[in-house]
């Protein structure tokens, strides 16, 4: 099967006070571990409520962006089968060590060719959610501000969308949901491509820009009415919105995004549409890309192509 | 990859003009072709609007129940796989011809130990959506009654779900995302079993009870807002509701089951959670199955183990 | 301007400290206070969190059914209007002191001809939300349970539903907004009649049964979304629903029935539409009674009738 | 009683064949009227479908902005009532004539402080829904567009909002229930206010700007779902968005500013708190006018203040 999901999401922030209540106060993240990374940095390692695996998303102290991703895979031989397609798309591999990651089994790591760190599993620690799995509950009786109940995708910026977009179908078995072209015809030149190996609409999306950067890690909301509720919460917590509520025009999905304290772009996403691989892509042209993200204003922002972490 | 998704349900219905009005006006699919099929029954072809193949739902005038279940593979080895894995469970496999069903490509035919019709395929005639795949609009200008856009699951019956869930687990690659059980304890006893090859939360549930009936087969809708005002429609259209508004325990769905004029019972459900094959499978005991079913309610009404087609 | 709205709902209880759980932590209302009434019996007193003034709930141990509802006048040249109109009418009147009810200012009192106490008085003590009059928030930012906004409105029974609709009419300027009616010219048969005096489509609702009986006391929620996770909430709490989530004909409101520990009913609502008085009046006949009450069912349930206290 | 609602906003438009487009197709009203009026400009009559008097919003060919705007009193009596109140604030007050609008009874007119022109009126010819009175559903099974159900309320600017404040109290009997102060202690220097005689949380709100103008007029929907799909719709009708789908803080309400095709300002608008005149007043200060307005983005786009007809 290969990748399985976006497993955690490993991001830098400057102030690990301001993160906290911002993930665990606003977002209402359960925090599962905090220590110190090897290099002395202080890490919070946190789980939305709807998750089971010890964690999601990692906060490091020290600048902002993101440090790495971590996919999981469903057979411990898939990491064998990643490596092998990675090695044979160039890409230099090393192994990864159980406890490189607290709580997360070893695998392998590496470089994309938009230089984001990679990072392939198939081992963690399941500790359940709050509701159990026993005639559970819908939803926890007590959440906290938004309440996101799982991390769902991330947007990342490169200077090679194709190769990028190549690399993602070659090693990791994904397939592109939705493209930005300049032209309906000539695919060749992908201006952003939104990818994913299952049936969620993207896991990994990808756009032009700088190497190595960070547009948004999203979380999961329910529906509509949650994304319009987690504004409301955004503004009487003061965290800044980018844009919305509103829609994307690519995915379908009802949308704000804001920032957390250190700048990093974060999203609550809800809605967009089953993915299939035989699914007919959706080709937007880039004369359309602003009403391809956002659906609304029909155009973009200023900050959506130059504010990145 | 195996079975990618329920490809199309096709049912029995006892009068063709009163079904199409409850499946064209009330539910809003499309239609897509009107034959008669090679027995001389009147048939009809429809498909959701987000829906890209020929058809999802086939009406066979004469009866009621189900005929048979198309399950679409990824890839078109996928069928001889299948086929292998039938064949060692110790099923009967037929071979399908491209035209067995209209715009339906070459597969194979078994029966299940549930005494249900499958059919595996590979291809279909993709005729598209009428929102398009450029640029396209968010969903169409002009949607008709409840405006289903897609085929989502179905609920059928058997005298032995242990041996229903084990072959959809060694033939189709399914894992139950849900299951309920006589104990916590001795997951022998399966009372009822909610599987899937993705990450829908439920393709094929299956429950004790006559051989070879259906309970129901579903739609999927955005969200609880596009449930409630099925509910509506469902009133104004003298479409007798079986429950609902309401939510499931089990899957989370949010749901209205309702009945077709022939008696055949429906289902619209939205939510649910995102299946993966590591999650802990969440597990109900029969004395919590009124609540695992009937969130609200919880208790079981007479209809929902009675009335079968 | 005569009846501004109903003030209070003062019930009476079986047993406090379930009581207290039930509209405390269930429905979220916040305790303003709690005492011992003249006759000896504990009281606890309650408003949403969207009230201003002291409270709209005041339970009362001892026995169950409603023991008064208090209705505030704009101008306290009102009481005595409504007392003129009172007497005019043949009813008896008090006068109400100053304390007779905590923080609740003089006015008068009266027994209906449909056996239910009535209090009309002008002054509260105003408490109050949390999110204060000065560049609020839109809502508090930590709810508890349902965390409803405010007490909307009540049904009652009585042998004579069309001497309340005058009563109702002369003294307190009330209009009918829906009606039932055993036929749709003869308007003199009113089997049941939902009444107002502002916007709200019902501030009292009348239908035939029992003098002096409760049918339910209603809390007003946001939308159908508030309505659907109430409803998630009370099954996570043990509460007893006697019908919904679903949808009123009459007031096309949305809604949830369910019951207090005591077996008092309670309601959340939400929608309807705005009142006007010259708005032509809904009217059904007896034999739609069925969608005018459960919209989406379409026929009583038996308790609709029968479960009163 | 007095005022009883915003019974037609008259409004000019540029293009009656664009307009006609905009109100009817997307907005969804029903066109109840197509006319010259006296001065020889085309004119259409619109009312939303839970309307039942003959129009609510009138389109006359010719410029932009307001031509005046009609308010229905609940008795005739209150017709004389409201001129000699306005007569007594100073106002000139000249009857007006059965006919002088279609379907529209005899009442009086008047500029107001702002240079508005308001109509007074009591009898309307009341054509109905289509759902009707008699055991209705609760909303047409075929709506157009957004379909919003009623006219709700405008927004207009004046150069001295003290005075029409005053005006809106002394003769209209409205009450603020939002304010925008300079200071929260300092009620004079009123910069903005929110006007009701009803539950409505407001009918008419004034804003410092030039005299006569108007920012916008207001369609109410049902909720944040359906404001939510409104904006789509106006995507996929090119209608231009100012702002939305967001929440204001003053009033609560969600909403999306809109242009019509001739730069008249509309809105969509749902939620809201129930108004009352004994419920304390909301009051903003000018340095948090951003978030009053603006609940999401916490400022004023140049728009706002500047974009009116």
């Amino acid at each position: 099967m290969g990748i399985m999901r976006m497993g955690y999401a490993h991001v830098r922030v400057t102030d690990m006070t301001e993160a906290k209540n911002h993930y665990a106060s606003t977002l209402g993240l359960y925090e599962t571990l905090e220590d110190t990374s090897p290099e002395g940095n202080k890490r919070v390692f946190y789980k939305g409520w709807d998750e089971w695996d010890h964690h999601s998303v990692v906060l490091e102290e020290g600048g902002v962006g993101v440090v790495k991703y971590g996919w999981k895979v469903e057979h411990e031989a898939d990491i064998d089968d990643v490596e092998a397609k990675a090695k044979a798309f160039g890409l230099t591999v090393e192994r990864m060590s159980k406890g490189d990651n607290p709580e997360i089994g070893d695998g392998i790591r590496f470089v994309t060719p938009s230089e984001h760190v990679f990072e392939v599993y198939h081992q963690a620690t399941a500790i359940g959610t709050e509701v159990g799995t026993h005639n559970p509950e819908v939803f926890p009786r007590h959440l906290v501000g938004i309440g996101a109940p799982a991390l769902d995708h991330s947007l990342i910026t490169t200077e090679d969308v194709g190769t990028m977009e190549r690399m993602l179908s070659d090693v990791f078995g994904f397939y592109a949901t939705e493209r930005v072209q300049t032209s309906l015809e000539d695919d060749h030149e992908c201006v952003g491509t939104w990818m994913t190996s299952n049936n969620q609409i993207h896991q990994l999306a990808v756009i032009g820009g700088p190497q190595g950067k960070l547009h948004h890690f999203a979380f999961r909301l329910d529906d509509w009415n949650s994304v319009g509720r987690a504004a409301d919460l955004m503004t009487m917590d003061d965290v800044p919105i980018d844009i919305g509520p509103t829609r994307h025009g690519i995915t379908r999905g009802q949308t704000v995004y804001f920032f957390d304290p250190s700048g990093n772009r974060n999203e609550v996403f809800s809605g967009g549409y089953l993915a299939f691989p035989d699914r007919p892509r959706h080709v937007w042209t880039v004369d359309q890309i602003g009403k391809g993200i956002f659906y609304h204003d029909r155009e973009l922002n200023e900050r959506f192509t130059t504010v990145l972490t």
